[in-house]
Protein backbone atom coordinates (compact mmCIF):
# COMPACT_ATOMS: atom_id res chain seq x y z
CA UNK A 1 0.00 0.00 0.00
CA UNK A 2 1.89 2.95 -1.26
CA UNK A 3 0.97 6.27 0.96
CA UNK A 4 0.43 9.13 -0.95
CA UNK A 5 3.50 11.49 -1.05
CA UNK A 6 2.10 14.26 0.42
CA UNK A 7 1.95 12.72 3.66
CA UNK A 8 5.72 13.58 4.88
CA UNK A 9 5.38 12.18 8.40
CA UNK A 10 3.08 8.99 8.33
CA UNK A 11 -0.35 9.56 9.75
CA UNK A 12 0.03 7.60 13.07
CA UNK A 13 3.22 9.33 14.31
CA UNK A 14 2.21 12.73 12.97
CA UNK A 15 -1.13 12.27 15.26
CA UNK A 16 0.09 10.14 18.06
CA UNK A 17 -0.16 11.60 21.51
CA UNK A 18 3.43 12.30 23.06
CA UNK A 19 4.26 12.26 26.74
CA UNK A 20 3.72 15.99 28.11
CA UNK A 21 1.37 16.87 25.07
CA UNK A 22 -1.24 19.66 25.88
CA UNK A 23 -4.37 19.68 24.02
CA UNK A 24 -4.90 23.38 24.31
CA UNK A 25 -1.07 23.75 22.43
CA UNK A 26 -2.65 21.77 18.63
CA UNK A 27 -3.93 24.19 16.22
CA UNK A 28 -7.37 22.75 14.98
CA UNK A 29 -6.83 24.11 11.55
CA UNK A 30 -3.54 22.40 11.10
CA UNK A 31 -3.01 19.73 8.73
CA UNK A 32 -0.16 17.51 10.85
CA UNK A 33 2.09 15.47 8.20
CA UNK A 34 0.39 16.15 5.37
CA UNK A 35 1.56 18.45 3.00
CA UNK A 36 -1.44 19.01 0.48
CA UNK A 37 -3.89 21.71 0.41
CA UNK A 38 -7.78 21.02 0.18
CA UNK A 39 -8.05 20.03 -3.46
CA UNK A 40 -5.14 17.57 -3.04
CA UNK A 41 -7.05 15.94 0.07
CA UNK A 42 -10.11 15.62 -1.29
CA UNK A 43 -8.22 14.02 -4.18
CA UNK A 44 -6.34 11.34 -1.88
CA UNK A 45 -9.12 10.51 0.20
CA UNK A 46 -11.46 9.77 -3.21
CA UNK A 47 -7.57 7.29 -4.32
CA UNK A 48 -7.42 5.91 -0.69
CA UNK A 49 -11.10 4.13 -0.94
CA UNK A 50 -9.83 1.38 -3.28
CA UNK A 51 -6.98 0.29 -0.70
CA UNK A 52 -9.50 0.54 2.25
CA UNK A 53 -11.94 -1.16 0.36
CA UNK A 54 -9.58 -3.58 -0.69
CA UNK A 55 -8.20 -4.23 2.73
CA UNK A 56 -11.62 -4.53 3.97
CA UNK A 57 -12.89 -7.25 1.12
CA UNK A 58 -9.73 -9.48 2.35
CA UNK A 59 -10.18 -8.92 5.90
CA UNK A 60 -14.39 -10.09 5.61
CA UNK A 61 -13.50 -12.51 3.42
CA UNK A 62 -11.11 -14.35 6.56
CA UNK A 63 -14.24 -13.75 8.28
CA UNK A 64 -16.32 -15.67 6.65
CA UNK A 65 -13.75 -18.59 5.87
CA UNK A 66 -13.71 -18.44 9.52
CA UNK A 67 -9.86 -17.98 9.14
CA UNK A 68 -10.42 -14.21 10.52
CA UNK A 69 -7.98 -13.25 13.69
CA UNK A 70 -8.15 -9.51 14.10
CA UNK A 71 -10.00 -7.13 13.71
CA UNK A 72 -10.45 -3.04 14.00
CA UNK A 73 -12.23 -1.05 16.00
CA UNK A 74 -12.40 3.01 14.97
CA UNK A 75 -13.49 4.95 18.64
CA UNK A 76 -14.89 8.26 17.87
CA UNK A 77 -14.79 11.07 20.27
CA UNK A 78 -15.28 14.91 19.39
CA UNK A 79 -17.25 17.79 20.30
CA UNK A 80 -20.44 18.23 18.58
CA UNK A 81 -20.09 19.31 15.39
CA UNK A 82 -16.60 18.31 14.70
CA UNK A 83 -17.15 15.95 12.29
CA UNK A 84 -17.97 12.67 13.64
CA UNK A 85 -20.82 11.90 11.37
CA UNK A 86 -18.76 13.07 8.15
CA UNK A 87 -16.11 10.28 8.98
CA UNK A 88 -19.05 8.08 9.25
CA UNK A 89 -20.66 8.71 6.16
CA UNK A 90 -17.50 9.71 3.75
CA UNK A 91 -14.97 7.36 5.26
CA UNK A 92 -16.46 4.31 6.52
CA UNK A 93 -19.73 4.44 4.38
CA UNK A 94 -17.07 3.90 1.49
CA UNK A 95 -16.83 0.22 2.42
CA UNK A 96 -18.89 -2.92 1.84
CA UNK A 97 -21.36 -2.35 4.78
CA UNK A 98 -21.49 -6.05 4.96
CA UNK A 99 -18.18 -5.84 6.67
CA UNK A 100 -18.72 -2.71 9.47
CA UNK A 101 -20.62 -2.81 12.74
CA UNK A 102 -21.39 0.52 13.97
CA UNK A 103 -22.40 1.62 17.28
CA UNK A 104 -23.57 4.72 18.76
CA UNK A 105 -23.61 5.21 21.85
CA UNK A 106 -26.41 7.77 23.34
CA UNK A 107 -27.31 8.46 26.75
CA UNK A 108 -27.48 5.42 28.65
CA UNK A 109 -30.84 3.67 29.33
CA UNK A 110 -31.95 2.50 32.94
CA UNK A 111 -30.68 -1.24 32.30
CA UNK A 112 -27.44 0.09 30.86
CA UNK A 113 -26.92 2.34 33.78
CA UNK A 114 -27.34 -0.74 36.52
CA UNK A 115 -24.43 -2.57 35.09
CA UNK A 116 -20.58 -0.92 35.37
CA UNK A 117 -19.84 1.22 32.44
CA UNK A 118 -18.37 -1.08 30.25
CA UNK A 119 -20.88 -3.42 30.43
CA UNK A 120 -22.85 -2.26 26.53
CA UNK A 121 -19.58 -1.71 25.48
CA UNK A 122 -18.06 -4.73 25.57
CA UNK A 123 -21.42 -6.27 23.70
CA UNK A 124 -20.46 -4.04 20.69
CA UNK A 125 -17.02 -5.13 20.19
CA UNK A 126 -16.70 -6.11 16.54
CA UNK A 127 -16.53 -9.61 15.91
CA UNK A 128 -13.36 -11.05 14.29
CA UNK A 129 -12.68 -9.73 10.56
CA UNK A 130 -15.32 -6.48 10.89
CA UNK A 131 -14.52 -3.29 11.04
CA UNK A 132 -16.04 -1.76 14.33
CA UNK A 133 -16.97 2.21 14.86
CA UNK A 134 -17.67 3.19 18.18
CA UNK A 135 -19.97 6.47 17.27
CA UNK A 136 -18.61 7.63 21.27
CA UNK A 137 -17.83 5.41 23.45
CA UNK A 138 -17.22 4.65 26.80
CA UNK A 139 -14.92 7.90 27.14
CA UNK A 140 -18.76 9.32 27.66
CA UNK A 141 -18.37 8.37 30.83
CA UNK A 142 -15.02 9.80 32.19
CA UNK A 143 -15.65 13.25 29.38
CA UNK A 144 -19.21 14.08 30.43
CA UNK A 145 -19.40 11.59 33.50
CA UNK A 146 -16.69 14.12 34.32
CA UNK A 147 -18.05 17.71 33.65
CA UNK A 148 -21.48 16.55 34.42
CA UNK A 149 -20.13 14.83 37.79
CA UNK A 150 -22.65 11.86 36.60
CA UNK A 151 -20.69 9.23 39.21
CA UNK A 152 -18.70 10.18 42.27
CA UNK A 153 -14.85 11.14 41.70
CA UNK A 154 -13.01 8.01 42.84
CA UNK A 155 -15.77 6.21 40.58
CA UNK A 156 -14.38 8.43 37.28
CA UNK A 157 -11.00 7.80 39.03
CA UNK A 158 -11.55 4.15 38.64
CA UNK A 159 -12.42 4.40 35.21
CA UNK A 160 -9.05 5.20 33.24
CA UNK A 161 -7.77 2.33 34.88
CA UNK A 162 -10.55 -0.26 34.20
CA UNK A 163 -10.48 1.68 30.55
CA UNK A 164 -7.23 0.49 29.80
CA UNK A 165 -7.39 -2.44 31.36
CA UNK A 166 -10.27 -2.83 29.07
CA UNK A 167 -8.51 -2.55 25.88
CA UNK A 168 -5.79 -4.16 26.36
CA UNK A 169 -8.24 -7.19 26.99
CA UNK A 170 -9.69 -5.80 23.58
CA UNK A 171 -5.80 -5.90 22.14
CA UNK A 172 -5.45 -9.31 23.13
CA UNK A 173 -8.58 -10.32 21.15
CA UNK A 174 -6.81 -9.34 18.33
CA UNK A 175 -8.71 -5.66 18.03
CA UNK A 176 -6.49 -2.81 16.55
CA UNK A 177 -8.19 0.02 18.22
CA UNK A 178 -7.39 3.18 16.80
CA UNK A 179 -9.02 5.79 18.71
CA UNK A 180 -9.75 9.38 17.49
CA UNK A 181 -10.40 13.02 18.80
CA UNK A 182 -11.56 15.09 16.37
CA UNK A 183 -10.55 18.47 17.64
CA UNK A 184 -12.15 21.81 16.47
CA UNK A 185 -12.41 24.77 18.02
CA UNK A 186 -14.60 26.83 20.44
CA UNK A 187 -14.84 29.13 17.36
CA UNK A 188 -15.26 26.92 14.65
CA UNK A 189 -17.91 24.84 16.61
CA UNK A 190 -20.32 28.22 16.86
CA UNK A 191 -19.91 28.91 13.28
CA UNK A 192 -21.15 25.13 12.43
CA UNK A 193 -23.28 25.80 14.81
CA UNK A 194 -25.04 28.91 13.52
CA UNK A 195 -25.07 27.09 10.26
CA UNK A 196 -27.81 24.40 11.59
CA UNK A 197 -29.85 27.42 12.89
CA UNK A 198 -29.91 28.93 9.79
CA UNK A 199 -30.72 26.39 7.72
CA UNK A 200 -34.11 24.56 8.23
CA UNK A 201 -32.79 21.56 6.58
CA UNK A 202 -30.44 21.53 9.49
CA UNK A 203 -32.43 22.21 12.43
CA UNK A 204 -32.70 18.63 13.27
CA UNK A 205 -28.89 18.57 14.05
CA UNK A 206 -29.54 20.82 16.36
CA UNK A 207 -30.32 20.63 20.07
CA UNK A 208 -30.59 23.50 22.91
CA UNK A 209 -28.35 21.33 25.05
CA UNK A 210 -25.41 21.57 22.18
CA UNK A 211 -25.10 24.96 23.61
CA UNK A 212 -25.22 23.95 26.93
CA UNK A 213 -22.21 22.01 26.55
CA UNK A 214 -20.29 24.00 24.73
CA UNK A 215 -20.54 26.75 27.75
CA UNK A 216 -18.65 23.69 29.34
CA UNK A 217 -15.90 24.27 26.81
CA UNK A 218 -13.18 24.33 29.07
CA UNK A 219 -13.94 21.63 31.40
CA UNK A 220 -14.42 19.20 28.54
CA UNK A 221 -11.10 20.14 27.07
CA UNK A 222 -9.58 19.14 30.64
CA UNK A 223 -11.33 16.17 30.95
CA UNK A 224 -10.55 15.32 27.18
CA UNK A 225 -6.78 16.42 27.98
CA UNK A 226 -7.25 14.04 31.26
CA UNK A 227 -8.41 10.82 29.31
CA UNK A 228 -6.30 11.33 26.69
CA UNK A 229 -2.78 11.09 28.84
CA UNK A 230 -4.49 8.56 31.37
CA UNK A 231 -5.53 6.04 28.61
CA UNK A 232 -3.57 6.15 25.59
CA UNK A 233 -1.16 3.10 25.72
CA UNK A 234 0.92 1.42 23.04
CA UNK A 235 -2.10 -0.79 22.18
CA UNK A 236 -4.37 2.03 22.39
CA UNK A 237 -2.90 4.94 21.64
CA UNK A 238 -5.11 8.27 20.95
CA UNK A 239 -4.74 10.19 17.81
CA UNK A 240 -5.59 14.13 17.88
CA UNK A 241 -6.94 15.13 14.48
CA UNK A 242 -7.22 18.81 13.83
CA UNK A 243 -10.50 19.02 12.46
CA UNK A 244 -11.23 22.48 11.54
CA UNK A 245 -11.10 21.59 8.35
CA UNK A 246 -13.21 18.84 7.84
CA UNK A 247 -11.69 17.20 4.20
CA UNK A 248 -8.32 16.77 6.64
CA UNK A 249 -10.17 14.73 9.54
CA UNK A 250 -11.85 12.73 6.65
CA UNK A 251 -8.15 11.93 5.50
CA UNK A 252 -6.65 11.14 8.08
CA UNK A 253 -8.95 8.74 9.67
CA UNK A 254 -9.10 6.91 6.61
CA UNK A 255 -5.57 6.86 6.61
CA UNK A 256 -5.36 5.65 9.79
CA UNK A 257 -7.24 3.06 9.21
CA UNK A 258 -5.55 1.98 5.81
CA UNK A 259 -2.65 1.68 8.40
CA UNK A 260 -4.25 -0.64 10.80
CA UNK A 261 -5.46 -3.02 8.34
CA UNK A 262 -1.96 -3.06 6.58
CA UNK A 263 -0.68 -4.42 9.49
CA UNK A 264 -3.20 -6.79 10.06
CA UNK A 265 -1.95 -7.96 6.06
CA UNK A 266 -5.49 -10.38 5.82
CA UNK A 267 -4.76 -12.35 2.82
CA UNK A 268 -7.28 -14.29 0.54
CA UNK A 269 -8.08 -17.23 2.51
CA UNK A 270 -6.77 -20.74 0.47
CA UNK A 271 -10.00 -22.43 -0.79
CA UNK A 272 -10.43 -25.24 2.37
CA UNK A 273 -12.37 -27.80 -0.42
CA UNK A 274 -10.69 -29.33 -3.28
CA UNK A 275 -11.06 -26.59 -6.17
CA UNK A 276 -10.02 -29.25 -9.07
CA UNK A 277 -12.76 -31.59 -7.65
CA UNK A 278 -15.38 -28.84 -7.29
CA UNK A 279 -15.06 -27.85 -11.14
CA UNK A 280 -15.91 -31.12 -11.92
CA UNK A 281 -18.84 -31.04 -9.96
CA UNK A 282 -20.42 -27.97 -11.47
CA UNK A 283 -19.37 -28.48 -14.87
CA UNK A 284 -21.82 -32.10 -14.08
CA UNK A 285 -24.09 -30.12 -12.49
CA UNK B 1 -38.24 12.88 -7.64
CA UNK B 2 -38.17 12.77 -11.53
CA UNK B 3 -38.49 9.30 -12.84
CA UNK B 4 -36.09 8.72 -15.67
CA UNK B 5 -37.23 8.53 -18.79
CA UNK B 6 -35.80 5.48 -19.46
CA UNK B 7 -38.16 3.30 -17.15
CA UNK B 8 -41.45 3.00 -19.62
CA UNK B 9 -43.17 1.39 -16.73
CA UNK B 10 -42.48 2.29 -12.75
CA UNK B 11 -39.85 -1.00 -11.90
CA UNK B 12 -43.09 -1.16 -9.13
CA UNK B 13 -45.46 -2.49 -11.78
CA UNK B 14 -43.18 -3.92 -14.25
CA UNK B 15 -41.88 -6.48 -11.24
CA UNK B 16 -44.74 -6.75 -9.25
CA UNK B 17 -45.85 -10.97 -9.23
CA UNK B 18 -49.40 -10.54 -10.49
CA UNK B 19 -52.19 -13.54 -10.15
CA UNK B 20 -50.90 -16.47 -12.20
CA UNK B 21 -47.42 -15.60 -12.90
CA UNK B 22 -45.20 -18.59 -13.10
CA UNK B 23 -41.72 -17.64 -12.32
CA UNK B 24 -40.59 -20.37 -15.30
CA UNK B 25 -41.65 -17.69 -17.41
CA UNK B 26 -39.79 -15.23 -16.53
CA UNK B 27 -36.87 -14.30 -18.57
CA UNK B 28 -33.91 -14.01 -16.29
CA UNK B 29 -31.86 -11.57 -19.17
CA UNK B 30 -34.72 -9.22 -19.55
CA UNK B 31 -35.20 -5.52 -18.20
CA UNK B 32 -38.77 -5.17 -17.43
CA UNK B 33 -39.84 -1.48 -17.55
CA UNK B 34 -36.78 -0.23 -18.56
CA UNK B 35 -35.38 0.97 -22.22
CA UNK B 36 -31.82 1.16 -21.41
CA UNK B 37 -28.69 -0.52 -22.02
CA UNK B 38 -26.06 -1.39 -19.84
CA UNK B 39 -23.76 1.95 -19.59
CA UNK B 40 -27.28 4.03 -19.71
CA UNK B 41 -28.22 1.73 -16.33
CA UNK B 42 -24.88 2.43 -15.09
CA UNK B 43 -25.20 6.32 -15.82
CA UNK B 44 -29.16 5.97 -14.11
CA UNK B 45 -28.00 3.96 -11.28
CA UNK B 46 -25.23 6.68 -10.32
CA UNK B 47 -27.52 9.54 -10.87
CA UNK B 48 -30.18 7.41 -8.56
CA UNK B 49 -27.82 7.91 -5.69
CA UNK B 50 -28.32 11.53 -4.67
CA UNK B 51 -31.95 11.16 -4.82
CA UNK B 52 -31.57 7.77 -2.60
CA UNK B 53 -29.36 9.48 -0.07
CA UNK B 54 -31.78 12.35 0.09
CA UNK B 55 -34.63 11.00 0.74
CA UNK B 56 -32.74 8.36 3.16
CA UNK B 57 -31.11 11.80 5.47
CA UNK B 58 -34.67 13.08 5.64
CA UNK B 59 -36.12 9.88 7.22
CA UNK B 60 -32.89 9.57 9.20
CA UNK B 61 -33.24 13.59 10.55
CA UNK B 62 -36.96 12.56 11.15
CA UNK B 63 -36.12 9.54 13.87
CA UNK B 64 -32.77 11.41 15.56
CA UNK B 65 -36.19 14.37 15.87
CA UNK B 66 -38.32 11.36 17.07
CA UNK B 67 -40.90 12.45 14.55
CA UNK B 68 -40.70 9.33 12.43
CA UNK B 69 -43.58 6.49 12.05
CA UNK B 70 -42.29 4.80 8.70
CA UNK B 71 -39.10 3.00 7.83
CA UNK B 72 -38.35 0.86 4.69
CA UNK B 73 -37.56 -2.96 4.77
CA UNK B 74 -35.71 -4.16 1.68
CA UNK B 75 -35.86 -8.41 2.01
CA UNK B 76 -33.58 -10.01 -0.22
CA UNK B 77 -33.89 -13.83 -1.54
CA UNK B 78 -32.11 -15.40 -3.92
CA UNK B 79 -30.20 -18.38 -5.18
CA UNK B 80 -26.54 -17.88 -4.73
CA UNK B 81 -24.64 -16.00 -6.61
CA UNK B 82 -27.64 -13.64 -7.96
CA UNK B 83 -26.14 -10.58 -6.50
CA UNK B 84 -27.33 -9.61 -2.80
CA UNK B 85 -24.30 -8.43 -1.69
CA UNK B 86 -23.46 -6.31 -4.86
CA UNK B 87 -26.99 -4.75 -3.34
CA UNK B 88 -25.96 -4.53 -0.50
CA UNK B 89 -22.54 -3.23 -1.45
CA UNK B 90 -23.80 -0.77 -4.69
CA UNK B 91 -27.16 0.45 -3.94
CA UNK B 92 -27.76 0.32 0.45
CA UNK B 93 -23.95 1.18 0.78
CA UNK B 94 -24.51 4.94 -1.08
CA UNK B 95 -26.40 6.00 1.48
CA UNK B 96 -25.48 7.20 5.14
CA UNK B 97 -25.31 3.66 7.09
CA UNK B 98 -25.95 5.65 10.23
CA UNK B 99 -29.42 5.21 8.80
CA UNK B 100 -29.09 1.55 8.18
CA UNK B 101 -29.91 -1.30 9.80
CA UNK B 102 -28.66 -4.84 8.17
CA UNK B 103 -29.17 -8.02 9.24
CA UNK B 104 -27.60 -11.08 7.40
CA UNK B 105 -29.79 -14.33 8.53
CA UNK B 106 -28.01 -17.05 8.40
CA UNK B 107 -28.53 -20.99 9.48
CA UNK B 108 -30.14 -20.64 12.85
CA UNK B 109 -28.66 -21.22 16.10
CA UNK B 110 -29.30 -23.91 18.82
CA UNK B 111 -31.35 -21.00 20.13
CA UNK B 112 -32.81 -19.52 17.28
CA UNK B 113 -34.19 -22.86 16.50
CA UNK B 114 -36.08 -23.16 19.84
CA UNK B 115 -37.81 -20.53 18.80
CA UNK B 116 -40.52 -20.02 16.48
CA UNK B 117 -39.15 -19.37 13.17
CA UNK B 118 -40.47 -15.51 13.46
CA UNK B 119 -38.54 -15.05 16.87
CA UNK B 120 -35.07 -13.75 15.22
CA UNK B 121 -36.83 -12.08 12.35
CA UNK B 122 -39.16 -9.91 14.69
CA UNK B 123 -35.83 -8.77 17.05
CA UNK B 124 -34.41 -7.49 13.64
CA UNK B 125 -37.21 -5.24 11.91
CA UNK B 126 -36.48 -1.63 11.55
CA UNK B 127 -36.48 0.67 14.12
CA UNK B 128 -38.88 3.99 12.95
CA UNK B 129 -36.47 6.24 10.35
CA UNK B 130 -34.15 3.66 9.30
CA UNK B 131 -33.71 1.52 6.05
CA UNK B 132 -33.68 -2.14 7.15
CA UNK B 133 -31.88 -4.74 5.40
CA UNK B 134 -32.32 -8.87 5.58
CA UNK B 135 -30.09 -10.38 3.54
CA UNK B 136 -32.09 -13.83 3.55
CA UNK B 137 -34.97 -13.66 5.80
CA UNK B 138 -37.96 -16.19 7.33
CA UNK B 139 -38.40 -17.08 4.00
CA UNK B 140 -35.72 -19.66 3.91
CA UNK B 141 -37.90 -21.20 6.67
CA UNK B 142 -40.05 -21.95 3.71
CA UNK B 143 -37.55 -22.10 0.86
CA UNK B 144 -35.00 -24.37 2.12
CA UNK B 145 -36.82 -25.29 4.89
CA UNK B 146 -39.42 -26.74 2.50
CA UNK B 147 -36.75 -28.01 -0.17
CA UNK B 148 -34.41 -29.50 2.85
CA UNK B 149 -37.52 -31.15 4.55
CA UNK B 150 -36.10 -29.13 8.11
CA UNK B 151 -39.61 -29.29 9.12
CA UNK B 152 -42.95 -31.13 8.35
CA UNK B 153 -45.16 -30.24 5.83
CA UNK B 154 -47.94 -28.91 7.83
CA UNK B 155 -45.16 -26.50 9.58
CA UNK B 156 -44.24 -25.21 6.38
CA UNK B 157 -47.98 -25.14 5.10
CA UNK B 158 -48.64 -23.23 8.67
CA UNK B 159 -45.40 -20.93 7.55
CA UNK B 160 -47.40 -19.12 4.42
CA UNK B 161 -49.99 -18.20 6.66
CA UNK B 162 -48.13 -16.74 9.75
CA UNK B 163 -45.69 -14.99 7.35
CA UNK B 164 -48.56 -12.61 5.92
CA UNK B 165 -49.77 -12.25 9.66
CA UNK B 166 -46.58 -11.46 10.48
CA UNK B 167 -46.01 -8.86 7.23
CA UNK B 168 -49.45 -7.33 7.60
CA UNK B 169 -48.32 -6.33 11.36
CA UNK B 170 -45.16 -5.07 10.44
CA UNK B 171 -47.07 -2.98 8.04
CA UNK B 172 -49.07 -1.51 10.54
CA UNK B 173 -46.02 -0.67 12.17
CA UNK B 174 -45.18 1.60 9.52
CA UNK B 175 -42.62 -0.50 8.00
CA UNK B 176 -42.60 -0.28 4.13
CA UNK B 177 -41.81 -3.78 3.09
CA UNK B 178 -39.84 -4.10 -0.19
CA UNK B 179 -39.58 -7.73 -1.37
CA UNK B 180 -37.12 -8.65 -3.74
CA UNK B 181 -36.55 -12.02 -5.07
CA UNK B 182 -33.03 -11.92 -7.75
CA UNK B 183 -34.06 -14.52 -10.12
CA UNK B 184 -30.67 -15.83 -11.88
CA UNK B 185 -30.84 -18.53 -14.57
CA UNK B 186 -29.15 -22.10 -13.77
CA UNK B 187 -26.83 -21.09 -16.54
CA UNK B 188 -25.57 -17.91 -15.00
CA UNK B 189 -25.42 -19.29 -11.84
CA UNK B 190 -22.99 -21.92 -13.01
CA UNK B 191 -21.10 -19.52 -14.90
CA UNK B 192 -20.31 -17.03 -11.78
CA UNK B 193 -19.51 -20.08 -9.72
CA UNK B 194 -17.11 -20.94 -12.80
CA UNK B 195 -15.72 -17.43 -12.21
CA UNK B 196 -15.32 -17.92 -8.04
CA UNK B 197 -13.49 -21.15 -8.77
CA UNK B 198 -11.15 -19.76 -11.73
CA UNK B 199 -10.34 -17.42 -9.23
CA UNK B 200 -8.25 -17.29 -6.13
CA UNK B 201 -9.48 -14.08 -4.66
CA UNK B 202 -13.27 -15.50 -5.69
CA UNK B 203 -12.45 -18.95 -3.68
CA UNK B 204 -13.59 -17.55 -0.23
CA UNK B 205 -17.27 -17.00 -1.63
CA UNK B 206 -17.56 -20.67 -3.53
CA UNK B 207 -18.47 -23.04 -0.83
CA UNK B 208 -19.38 -27.45 -1.84
CA UNK B 209 -22.76 -26.85 -0.28
CA UNK B 210 -23.43 -24.32 -3.44
CA UNK B 211 -23.41 -26.90 -5.90
CA UNK B 212 -25.28 -29.29 -3.61
CA UNK B 213 -27.89 -26.93 -3.44
CA UNK B 214 -27.77 -26.23 -7.32
CA UNK B 215 -28.45 -30.04 -7.53
CA UNK B 216 -32.37 -28.78 -5.86
CA UNK B 217 -32.73 -25.66 -8.97
CA UNK B 218 -35.88 -27.40 -9.93
CA UNK B 219 -37.38 -28.12 -6.01
CA UNK B 220 -36.30 -24.39 -5.25
CA UNK B 221 -37.59 -22.78 -8.03
CA UNK B 222 -40.95 -24.56 -6.96
CA UNK B 223 -40.39 -23.34 -3.35
CA UNK B 224 -40.03 -19.82 -4.53
CA UNK B 225 -43.02 -20.00 -6.76
CA UNK B 226 -45.15 -21.90 -3.69
CA UNK B 227 -43.80 -18.47 -1.30
CA UNK B 228 -44.28 -16.10 -3.83
CA UNK B 229 -47.76 -16.79 -4.78
CA UNK B 230 -48.86 -17.29 -0.99
CA UNK B 231 -47.27 -14.59 0.19
CA UNK B 232 -47.78 -11.87 -1.92
CA UNK B 233 -50.23 -9.16 -0.33
CA UNK B 234 -50.96 -5.62 -1.39
CA UNK B 235 -49.33 -4.34 1.73
CA UNK B 236 -46.57 -6.85 0.71
CA UNK B 237 -45.98 -7.70 -2.51
CA UNK B 238 -43.39 -9.73 -3.81
CA UNK B 239 -41.03 -8.48 -6.73
CA UNK B 240 -39.21 -10.74 -8.91
CA UNK B 241 -36.27 -9.30 -10.43
CA UNK B 242 -34.23 -10.41 -13.69
CA UNK B 243 -30.86 -10.90 -12.18
CA UNK B 244 -28.37 -11.88 -15.02
CA UNK B 245 -27.62 -8.50 -15.70
CA UNK B 246 -26.69 -7.07 -12.36
CA UNK B 247 -26.62 -3.30 -13.70
CA UNK B 248 -30.50 -3.91 -14.33
CA UNK B 249 -31.38 -5.51 -10.64
CA UNK B 250 -28.97 -2.66 -8.71
CA UNK B 251 -31.06 -0.30 -10.80
CA UNK B 252 -34.28 -2.14 -9.83
CA UNK B 253 -33.76 -2.06 -6.36
CA UNK B 254 -32.58 1.61 -6.22
CA UNK B 255 -35.73 2.37 -7.89
CA UNK B 256 -37.69 0.46 -5.65
CA UNK B 257 -36.26 2.06 -2.66
CA UNK B 258 -36.06 5.65 -3.68
CA UNK B 259 -40.02 4.73 -4.64
CA UNK B 260 -40.85 3.55 -1.07
CA UNK B 261 -39.40 6.53 -0.09
CA UNK B 262 -40.82 9.09 -1.90
CA UNK B 263 -44.29 7.20 -0.38
CA UNK B 264 -43.54 7.93 3.09
CA UNK B 265 -42.12 11.28 1.95
CA UNK B 266 -40.34 12.36 4.97
CA UNK B 267 -40.02 15.88 5.34
CA UNK B 268 -36.81 18.43 7.12
CA UNK B 269 -38.39 18.14 10.84
CA UNK B 270 -39.46 21.31 12.23
CA UNK B 271 -37.08 22.87 15.21
CA UNK B 272 -38.75 22.21 18.18
CA UNK B 273 -36.77 24.92 19.65
CA UNK B 274 -36.93 28.52 19.51
CA UNK B 275 -34.60 29.29 16.67
CA UNK B 276 -34.62 32.87 17.10
CA UNK B 277 -33.40 32.48 21.06
CA UNK B 278 -30.61 29.54 20.20
CA UNK B 279 -29.35 32.26 17.98
CA UNK B 280 -28.85 34.82 20.90
CA UNK B 281 -27.72 32.22 23.29
CA UNK B 282 -25.04 30.84 20.64
CA UNK B 283 -24.14 34.50 19.59
CA UNK B 284 -23.59 34.70 24.02
CA UNK B 285 -21.58 31.70 24.22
Amino acid sequence: MSTSERWSVPASEALSVVPGFRLADIDTRATPGYDGKKADGQADLEAGIAPLSGLQERLFAQSVAGTATGSVLLVLQAMDTAGKGGIVRHVVGSVDPQGVELASFKKPTAEELSHDFLWRIRKRLPDAGRIGVFDRSHYEDVLIGRVRQLAPADEIERRYGAIVGFEAEAADLGIRLVKVMLHISKDEQRARLAERLERPDKHWKYNPSDVDERELWDDYMDAYQAAIERTSTPLAPWHVIPADRKWYARLAVQRLLIDALTDIDPRWPTADYDVKEEKRRLAAS
